[in-house]
Formats: structure tokens, C-alpha cells, sequence
């Protein structure tokens, strides 16, 4: 850490500031400067009371960390890229995966027709959403338990692996008898208590940004689950919360190479919340994969006028299976200059 | 809803946007303008299929909400203004009410000589985090369940009514037999399931605004513990996450107002979460007051630089002696206006 | 500056950063620590290179200033309050000024009606826009050359001080003989030749915050203009953009504080531009003074439904006079509590 | 326009908006709902009052625009490409161009040195800061008319165009004479003068996104120029301000796709303002040629760490070299999907 002193701070008020360093168990340097003083505080950041509160003193200007606060999820404690393997799909270190299907779960005919036109286009995952989080307590919630069993019909029917959205600690066990990846969504992203217990399911595990957060936040928030015993995360970008208004949200494709460049973890796009318009998932796939994301999870509809939830997001089958055969000449490319 | 259709669109075309609004169950109406054929599509939006899906037919230019979806929670439901009775602490409809204390319950000597200095202010509510969400995992956690056993032991003490976080839907048994207040922190405020878990039990819930939650949504968060059978609700305005770094979030206090104006609900301002920095809380609690607020949550901490979390934005005793103090002209100007 | 070394970085590659420091110009004090390597670069970084270049090296981790970037517009070159002196009007300092009047001088008719209105109800500043920078090249675009001929008028028939917005170079000079204060509006808050040009008039300068401006990049901008000889200069806070859309901006009323601890020239509200609807700016207008603004800006039209330009954030004679009698108990608390 | 009237309004003051809608030249159709009363207002909005200021009037909820503001940028004006020919040099409709070079322009060596290496490596058009809008008064402010001679002698010697930004109306004439493209920076992408200026002098314009600026004003800012009788404009995509701050912006690469499909006019990326870092551009420059792109403005230093301005997101030649060969690939790709 570093502690600036404001301008004409008396020694005994500086000495005041290096005593409370060491009372926290740094060991202080202070370097006097032309016009400013500071105090470098040596020690592990990460394993210490961390300094900020010495913002608390007068004479302190601002307090600056130099370190970086997560361990587990960066290149440095694993220089290279991480696999994650979906009971033999695998993800990341030039695995690239498909994930799709609709936003929610709405009928079994409206599944299984999903989970047969994205099998068929390319996909290896299935999404589907049976606990949906809403704004509103008045839209649809999901068809839950019974969007589950759907999903395992569709499993069994394809051979899909299966990706699903968990809301409550509470749904945990039975979610993970039910999906091969645990998605957590944006709202959830410093849900620390479900963060905590899907880590501890062992399952894989989809971690959205939240609609706020920021890189270095979000590969905390990852932390937590390899803290926590479970190394199969993946990140998954879908937009961040901006004023702009055109898009639902700005997908921040930088996120992606800036993650990949401090992290061993694969990172995951999702075009459809990150735009929320289905006029432009195909543009932001290419944008996607070309930045070197290792997957896509996108939202696929048999009829998306009539959705229960997102419509407006969502392809149909044919849109999909031609963005697939689109996106084949950005994978060749990213395979000649990797 | 307003359907817009998009220019040089043929009546054919037009006439299958009126059939799916039909179909979705609302009574179309299209209106030829000049330029732009538009459909008001009659019908109440909050019980019916949401129509933001038709953006997805290629015709459509965009989809336009005019109805609120709030209920329970608005002015129209509940003119008057609401005012939670905390066993005996009154707090809205023209009852002002402080509530402080340390950011996180520490030890028995921190927690019990904060609320009797508190109480001797004029405080009448305790706050103090036993169950801390904590953005990275290596940070100070909480005490926890000893946490909560210490703020029983200060109610008992000083006769001040306890508000506590809660974190996990599996928590919340256990702080109720200990809090008066439940309080739903930024990072959990579209956490429905623990929303609704919290509802169940009863207690008033004070429900902090999420870092980039839109007023609408929040109040969209308060109506899902309304629906589920809960009136005792308190919105928390703890500020927004914007551009700006010199605070720590920007306090958005047009929002008292805009909330107040919307809702019957109190209207609580958390300055120390606003701003983040102990030297600006005192001029934003008068601004809050100004602006109508029903009460103050406000940090404070016998030693601020060696508080475990947010020290820099918590304030001494002294400081809130003086700040409560200052407050009163502005309390009784309010009271000179209303 | 501190620049943080990459961990894992040998001794020769830091040396390279040793020098690299040295040759810009500094003194480099290198710190090593447990984790990390640090060097401290001694030396002023307002009159050097800035080194945040340095991050193009690539054993470099982050560069981070420790000094502020402000000289001239800091309390510490002038720790008392400015007080700026409108021909007679002192702004600052204890002395709160209102300026009223409308967004777009319109007619004759409308802006006498508005002048006699707002100094009736205690404004002694009037506004009234002449160019108008509009969002749109089909909007109203003001009455420009005749708008300040009608300023004019008004100032003679009323003996208030005249407030408009400048938004050429080129018309510096005319809007001079007609305006007491220039007026730099939030989308040429950085448009540094307009700034420059204004600052060499001599007159006082409101300068509004820019809408996505960091509090220190406004200090700076400000600065432009005491460096070029003019120190009569007030803030004006008018909202910055945030994802939320009840209001047309946020108003950052922390700003106010935040800037008044920094610097010692006055800061005045805008609560009109600030939350865009008429029906908040009561309220805003509360929060501002008892944050401690030396002043307001306030939109005025005699007939808000039809006014050329943003009617929707106008209030009418009836509402202003009414306002001003409210805030008077929010002054005098001001006034018992400095 | 679409007004929506509060709940419970009385036929007499919805009459009276109704009157006002005529009043202010529109034709007034009101649609009485089960839930609301809406008016839908047929007229041409952009030649019309725009009828926001209806919500000055008490009974209305909400007024909602249904037309695009913009007219001559849009698809529906010019449904083809547009291409803009820079003296022989074709942007737009499927001609790709890479322009390059220094941030500022600092020496004859630096630039001359410049100019030869990013031509070399495939640039067909020059960067280079003559005039410099820098945050702090106290930082170089680019070396005027000098830096202008040196772009010129650049051009002659390398045949290479000239881009160059424009900050004042009075810089104009002088800047066309050197320059083939006038940039307009981001801080003055509302400077509606300096916009004005431009177009009047018919050289083509590279239009820079402003901090904060949504799409549909950026589109606006290009229609004044557009209707000023200029329509030779680029857009250029260089980041929003967000909360994040891994990176300096948030490059918004949904942009591309949007402009592309509302608008005619080419657009371009700026990937080095867009992430503020060298590490990150190579990746941002991929995903912006699959996005779309028409063109990529790339700065170049040969000594990043020693640069005047923004040093840590230029790269070097070695670096801008192998950027541009790893480009190829995906422009192959684009070529093939479209």
C-alpha cells in the first residue's frame, strides 16, 4: 500500500501515520518528496487488515493498493490456459463451445424442438432457464422443478450437456441432479453465500459479470469459488450497465482479452443479454470470437414474438444455424494467428 | 403498449403485428400518422404477456411500455404515507429517525461503546454487519452468529432497536430472533429469493437500492416483498455506481424525491455507503434531510483507522455528536415547509 | 508518481525502468518489497512528462499520480473563499445569489414577463439562453444576436445582472457587451480554446461540469482558465449521465461538497439541467443549499407546456415564488450551522 | 409523439391536453385504454415543436417520441453505403483503411520515422495531434501550426493522406490546407460550431463519439453537418465513459453494428482511446474488423514510454507490423460473410 500525506503535514503528524502502519502490520517506508510525502507500507496485502481506513486520518491524502487482491484466478498461480471439462465437452485452451437455447423454459414441445435445431447447427450445450430471476414479482418466474425434468428429457433425447441459471442456496442439490454447469447471473455475481454453495457442489460453473462490476471485482468474485475448493469456472461477459440506451446493455468485448490476459479461466460471451436486441447477436458473436472468447451462450427460440421472457433478444432456428455457419470463417482465423 | 411499425412497412405486414397483439391477448388500435403507423395495444401490461417479444418481427421499429409496473408499492394503491412502526420506534409520515453504528460488529467493548455513544446523540436504531459481503474472500468476513449474540447484547443494554444485514435466505431465521430490521444490502437487492424469504418473516426490511438498480426496478424489488404479503418496507438510498472516483459511489438524492413521490415507503439515505469517505458524510446527511429523507444510516466507529472494513468512511464519536447536532436547523426547517 | 513493477521481474529490467525515470526527468527511489517492487519517482509531476507513459513498458504493472493536478483553483494556493463580484453581486463567501429565468430567450414579451417575475420573487441574476446548443440541427437554435438585444433590454428595465451561454470563440466578444457572467455549458466544458478565449474576456465565468466530467478533470478545466488570468470563476454541478432514466441526469450534490473542500472559488446548482422535470427541482433545490451551494440556477417561463426549449424542466412564475419562500428556512439553517 | 395521462384525470384536463396538442400543431388522437388514457400526436416531429414540454402540465405521465430525429444520415435516405474518397483513398462499401500514427505530433524525426513504418506495414492514411486538448492546462498542447508543416512534409514524403483534429472554428481554414480528413475529437462531438465550421470547408470528417454520447446523438451530430451541406462523414467508435477502469473506456464494438445499420456512412474504430492500453489494442482491433469496421485509427510511437501524450496506449513499429498481418485472416473473413 501506498499512503500519500497531504502538503505541509508536520513530522509528528506523519510519525502519527507510520505508527498506526506498523500497529497493522506493515512495515512502513517513508519517502520524502519535493511536494508530497508518502509512506510505502510493505507486507501482503491480501492476508492483511487492509490500509484503506487510514483514510480516517486527517493528514492522510489517499491510500493506494499496488497489489493485486486475487490469487487463485490469475496467470501468475497458473501460467497456463485452464480446461474445463463438461463430461467431455471441453472448454477453453482452443476449445470452443456452443451454448444455446431459449431464455426460459416454456413447454416440452418448445424444448425439445430447441434443443434438436441447436444440436443439429452445432451447439454442444443446452441452455434453459426453469428459476428466472425478474424484475417484476408479476412476470413469468419460471417453470422450475418441472423445467428441470424438462431439461433432463432434452439431455437424454440429444446428448446435450445441460446449463442452467440457480437463484437460492436452497435449489442447489437439486439443480446439479439436473444440469452439468451452474450458471450464476448478473444479479447474483456478489451473491457470496450461493457463490459459496454451488463451489461446493464441485460442478462446473458459469459465473456472469454483474450489471456493475468491475473486472477486478468480477475475478474476485471467481476467487471465492476456487477459495472455496472448485476450480471449474468460467466467466461469462454479457454487458455492462451504461447510459446508453440503444443496446439493453454494452458488451464489453475488452472485458474479454483483459480477463484471458489476467486469468487462466475461459471466458464465455453472451451476445443475447449483451445486446438485447436479435438484429445485432450475430454481429457481436463475430466481435466475440474474433476478441478470443472460448464460447458463446446464446438464446434461441422456436418463436420469439411469443416468448415468455426476452423475446426480443432471441433468434429462431434458422437465424441461428446460419450465424453458426457465419462465425466459421472468425474461428478459422482465430485458430491461423493463435 | 405502443407498437411502432417501421416506415414503408405494407398493410400486410402491419396487419400480422395487429393479429400477434391479438393473439398475446390486448385489443389492438393502430393510429396512421404522417410518417409512422403506431398500435396501441389496450390491456392491462402487469397481468398480460409482456410485449417487448414483438421487437423481435422484423416490421417493428420498437415496443414502448406507458403503464407503471409497480402496484402495491405506489401512491396510487396507498396515498398517504406509510410509516413503519419498529416496536415502537415510529419511522416516515413525518417521523425522522437515526439509526448508527459501527460497520461491522467487531468485539463486545467496540459494539457496546459505539451504542451507548450513539444512543447518547440520538440515535434510536443500532446498525452493526455480523454477516459481511465482502468483495474479495481473503477480507474480514463477519463474526457472524457471535456477531449477532453481541447486538442482542447491546439492545439489552441500551434500549435501542437492532437493523442487521442479511446475506443467505438460510440466515434469516436466525437474525430474526435478534433484529428488529432486517436490512438487504446493494449486492442482494434483485436476489428475489432472498427478498421473498425475508417478506415471509414479517419484520420491516429496510432494502438498499442495488449499485446500478433504475428507480423503477427498485421499486420493483419493494413490490415483490409486498406481494408475498409484507408492508413493512424501508427503501435505502446508498448511492449509485457511476464514472466518478472521487466518491466512492455517487449518492443520487433526486431519488428521495422521485421515491417519495412514487411510493408511500419511507425513504431512508446512507451516507457512509454514498460517499465513502468520512469527511464528505456530514454535508450529505444535511443535503438528505433537505431533501425529505424519513432517516439517516450513518457509519461510526470508536477508531476509525483500525476499523476491519470501511474504515475510511466510517466517523467517530465525536464527529457524530457534532453532525446530529448540526443537523437539527435543517430538521426544523423541513418541519417549517411540510 | 509510484510506478508498481510486475512480480517476477529481474533486476536489469527494473533498471531499465530506473532509468527510463531518470532520463524524464525524476528522481527514481526504488522500495522493495515482499511481493512487488515499487519505484518512487521524486519530482513535480504538474511541470515534468507525466510518466504514465511508463505503463508502455512492459515489466511495468500500473503508473499511479500521487499529486493533484490543480494549482491555481486549490484551497491550498488560497485557503479563505472567493468571492466573485458580478458588478455589484458578490457570489461566494457566505453571499448566495439566485439566477433565474428562461432556457431560450424567446420574445420580448416572454423574457420582460420572466425578468419582473423572478426579481419580484429575490433573484438578482437573470438567465435567458441566446445560442442555444441543441441536440438536434431541427431544434430551435435560439434567437442569437437578438436574443442578447432583448438580455440587454431586460437588464435596463429590471437592474438584474445578466447570465447566457457562449458557444463560439467568435462570439465572445458580443455576448460580452450584453452578458455580466459567461455562461460554458456542459457539452464545451472541455472545448479548451472556447475556455481560454472566455478566460481572456476579464468577466466571470460560470463553467459548467461537463456530463461525463471526473470532478478533478473540472477543477482542471477550470484551471485553464486562472491560467489564463481569469480567476473569477464559479462551478456550476448540473447532473452528470448515469444509467438512470427517471431523471434526464444525476445530480451529484456530493460535488458540491467535494468541490468546495478542493477549491475556494464559489459552486452553484443547477437543479433545472440537473433532474429535467419540474416537478423535482423543489426539492433538488433544498438538498443543494443545505449541501452548501453559493447559489442556484434556476429555468423560469412564464408558460412551461409551450416553451421553445426543454418546458418540461421549467417552472412558472407562481412555482418560483413559492420555492424561493420554501428555501428560506434551508438558509437560515445554513447560516446557524457555518 | 405518444402522450400518456395519469391515472384518474378528469375528461376536462384531458381536454386540455388535447387543446394543447393542437395548439402546438399536431393532430390529437386519444385512445382510451382500461388502464390510461393515451394521446397519440400526428405530426412530423422533426419539423414540429417537440412536444416534451408537455410534462410541465400536471395531468400528463409521460410523453414518448416514436420518429427518429435524424433524417440525412439515415439508411432510409440513402439506403446504399456511402464511400468516401479521400483524394483516391476509398472508406466505406467494403474498402477497409488503416490509418496511423503518433498521438502527437512531436518532431520531424518522430513523425517522418512514423509516417515511413505504419506505411510500410500497410497504412494508407497519417495520424498525427497537431492541436492538442489536454485535461490539464499544464501538459503539452501539441506544437500548432509547426506540428501542421511537419504532417505536410509527411505527406509529400510518403504520399501518405493526412488526418489531423480540429479544435476551433478559427483553426479551420489553416488545418484544410494541410489536412485531408478533419478529426473532431470526442470533447467537442457537441461543439456545434466547430461542427459547423467543418462542413461548410466540404473536407471529409472523421466524427468521433463523445464521452457520454448515445448513438442517436451521435447520428444528430452528424446530421448538422450533413445539413450543413456536407455528407462526408465517418464515424468513429473511441469508447464511453463507465464505471470500469480497467481500461481508460469502454469500447461500445455494438456501435458499429448499430450505426451500420441506422446510417450510410462509413465507421471507424479507435482502439487506442477505446481501451487505453497497448496490451489490449491487438485484441480490439480484431474484434472491431469482424464487427464490421470500415477502418481502424491505430496510434504508433517508435518510443511509446518517452511520448508526449498517452504514451501507454501507443504502440511501436515492430508491434503495429504484426498487428497488421494478424489482421488479415479476419478481413478475409469479413470479405467472405458479406
Amino acid at each position: 500500500m501506498i499512503i500519500v500525506i497531504k502538503p505541509h503535514t508536520s513530522r509528528a503528524q506523519i510519525d502519527e501515520v507510520i505508527a498506526e502502519v506498523q500497529k497493522l502490520g506493515y512495515d512502513p517506508r517513508p519517502i520524502f518528496g519535493t511536494e508530497l510525502t508518502v509512506i510505502a507500507a510493505i507486507g501482503d496485502e491480501t492476508t492483511h487488515h487492509r490500509l484503506e481506513s487510514l483514510n480516517a486520518m486527517p493528514q492522510v491524502e489517499k491510500v493506494m493498493a499496488v497489489q493485486k487482491r486475487f490469487k487463485l484466478v490469475s496467470r501468475e498461480s497458473h501460467p497456463g490456459n485452464s480446461i474445463i471439462d463438461v463430461d467431455g465437452v471441453k472448454i477453453g485452451g482452443g476449445n470452443f463451445v456452443l451454448m444455446a437455447g431459449p431464455c426460459s423454459v416454456e413447454s416440452e414441445e418448445q424444448l425439445l424442438s430447441t434443443a434438436h435445431a441447436v444440436k443439429a447447427a452445432g451447439a454442444t450445450i443446452l441452455r434453459g432457464g426453469a428459476f428466472k430471476p425478474r424484475t417484476s414479482p408479476y412476470e413469468f418466474q419460471g417453470l422450475g422443478s418441472e423445467g428441470l425434468r424438462l431439461l433432463s428429457l432434452a439431455k437424454k433425447e440429444t446428448g446435450l450437456k445441460i446449463i442452467t441459471e440457480v437463484l437460492s442456496e436452497r435449489h442447489v442439490e437439486e439443480v446439479c441432479t439436473h444440469a452439468d454447469i451452474l450458471q450464476i447471473g448478473a444479479r447474483n455475481a456478489q451473491n457470496f453465500q450461493l457463490l459459496i454453495e454451488c463451489a461446493k457442489s464441485g460442478k462446473p460453473i458459469l459465473l456472469k459479470r454483474g450489471l456493475s462490476q468491475k473486472i477486478d471485482e468480477w475475478l474476485l468474485g471467481a476467487e471465492y469459488i476456487l477459495a472455496h475448493g472448485n476450480a471449474n469456472v468460467m466467466f461469462c461477459e454479457r454487458g455492462i450497465r451504461t447510459f446508453e440506451t440503444y443496446t439493453r446493455n454494452t458488451l464489453d468485448l475488452a472485458a474479454v482479452a483483459a480477463v484471458k490476459k489476467e486469468s487462466h479461466l475461459p471466458v464465455i460471451v453472451d451476445p443475447s443479454q449483451g445486446c438485447g436486441r436479435a438484429d445485432l447477436v450475430r454481429a457481436m458473436c463475430k466481435g466475440a470470437v474474433a476478441m478470443g472468447a472460448d464460447g458463446l451462450l446464446i438464446e434461441v427460440h422456436p418463436h420469439p414474438a411469443e416468448a415468455l421472457s426476452d423475446g426480443q433478444q432471441q433468434v429462431d432456428f434458422a437465424d441461428f444455424a446460419s450465424l453458426v455457419k457465419e462465425l466459421q470463417p472468425f474461428l478459422q482465423a482465430v485458430r491461423q494467428t493463435v
